[in-house]
């Protein structure tokens, strides 16, 4: 991403940290260009009731071949050593979703010059991160895939469309704003600077590129999928995510199970070997409500089609503008 | 509104016949520019059992000093005979949601020259739109106030923000494509063209006009109101709607209601009651997610605002990518 013009982000938040450096190295090893590393902001969990998930996973783990219970030594990856590692490497960019990290990480990270980006989900968050000190705003639409950042406040009230929340998000901070969610195209992006974003960050726009390492079932799921087939669960890991609709979201809607992330290391393996057998049904298909805009080709073409569009957009809306002008 | 620049709509849904018709007549002596009438297309009802509505509503009413139940006469007005009022007074432009009116009434319009909209949420029901050969396309995204217009498919399946919406219409269909949802301003504007959109429509950013006739308590609610305080509800009326979240909505959330529109019926006297006494928390309070940005002023004012602002937007957008492409 990052050597096709882009700025891309390594997905940190369920490395290790030897295998989080490992991968910062090999980024290195790839691009000259600027990259970013995101990671999640760890939840604290007190003491979770995980009987009726573990009833509810059992027999869909016995139809895997899966022992009836996983395994699992710790819920998430320790957030510290994972930070300790990008401060370390230093990372140009690191990104953040969950919450925001302590005021002492954040002045290290300033200190090493590392720019920092965080979430928000509705207006609360962006000015909670304003005071914070972060850098940047990455504004998260209702229409984006995977999980939503909502830390502060209800997360099924944050679902605050892309077209509403931008604007909301620049007007309130004085800060650059990143805008996310549903853009797939120049000409999401091009609404995204109109919006008032200084920059649009996609995701699913990018997950049928050979580079992003999208499962085979989850692909094919999203070649066929139209908008009204994703849809928000908060059941497969303990936090909203938005994905296409399958057996596993149907199965899990009405179990009470714990927060992420205890939810969400309870169906790892789950899910990891579903995709592993081809099953989609059965793991997280994760993508945003834009997946049908999704386009084939490398992420240098997607980009390269992504800027040759956004060209268009903007000079056609130039035109017909001017045109309106002069009354024609 | 059109007097103001814009394509004003009467909104026919809830007049008679006979109001309906006063009402076009009112409009044609306000203004000589062309406008809308926009009527909802009926649903078929079918013997509903309303004991666990009226129950519900049954201490509400008599906390308004309303007789424990409602009168009804009819669950909706007469569609036929709201559509022939269109049809003889020779409105220019009509537009209506929930469905698609039958074929011939399709063709007499047509052949009256009068220029039809229809409503879609999701894709299929722009190519229904399409297929009926309807003139327009109003794509109306999740973060819409008010009813949400879906009528093929799940409901909770079609809040597809602005942003993926209507880019996906608009290469679906060959007809003009109208975007609508969370579109509050000339940057909201200048977004839905860059999507593909031919135009806007706008609700609740005139909500705060004296034009508008907004209640009292609607209009205080709203200056108050994050983005986050809305909510969706299917409980209010039997069709899933927008507006911020207050005590009628709590109290009915858990209530197995006929569909729309009878349970619209049924709350009708309750909620205008409550807007006449000034009480907020027992009357609908419609609205979309880009409420926050609702300005005051004459229609006249925010119109103007409005397009001095979209001018802006575009000329900065142009500006900013001539100096990207100048490498500047």
């Amino acid at each position: 991403m990052s050597n096709a013009g882009g700025l891309g982000t390594l997905a940190g938040g369920y490395l290790s940290p030897e295998v989080l450096r490992a991968e910062i190295r090999r980024t290195r090893a790839l691009t000259d260009k600027p990259f970013a590393v995101n990671l999640f902001v760890p939840t604290a969990v007190h003491d979770p009731n995980l009987s009726a998930a573990l009833d509810a996973l059992g027999p869909l783990r016995t139809e895997l071949g899966l022992p009836p219970a996983p395994v699992i030594t710790s819920w998430a990856e320790d957030f510290d050593a994972q930070l300790a590692v990008v401060e370390d490497e230093h990372v140009p960019i690191f990104s953040f979703t969950f919450g925001i990290p302590d005021a002492e990480a954040l002045t290290r990270l300033h200190d090493a010059a590392t720019i920092t980006i965080g979430t928000a989900t509705n207006v609360d968050e962006a000015l909670a991160l304003e005071d914070a000190g972060v850098d940047v705003v990455c504004a998260q639409g209702a229409e984006a895939g995977g999980h939503h950042g909502t830390w502060a406040g209800d997360p099924w009230r944050s679902l605050i469309g892309t077209v509403a929340l931008v604007p909301m998000v620049c007007d309130a901070v004085h800060l650059p704003v990143i805008a996310a969610g549903g853009i797939m195209d120049g000409r999401g992006v091009a609404a995204a600077l109109c919006l008032g974003a200084g920059a649009a960050q996609l995701g699913t726009a990018f997950m049928l590129t050979p580079e992003a390492g999208t499962a085979a079932p989850h692909r094919r799921a999203m070649r066929t999928a139209r908008a009204t087939d994703t849809a928000l669960t908060s059941h497969v890991t303990g936090r909203l995510a938005r994905g296409i609709h399958n057996r596993l979201m149907e199965e899990l809607q009405h179990v009470e199970v714990p927060p992420y992330p205890v939810m969400n290391a309870l169906t790892t393996d789950l899910r990891r070997t579903a995709a592993q057998r081809d099953d989609g049904e059965l793991m997280s298909l994760w993508c945003g409500q834009g997946a049908p805009l999704a386009r084939d080709g490398s992420a240098q073409e997607v980009v390269g089609a992504l800027m040759a569009n956004l060209v268009a957009v903007v000079q056609d809306l130039y035109a017909s503008s001017a045109d309106n002008e002069a009354g024609t």
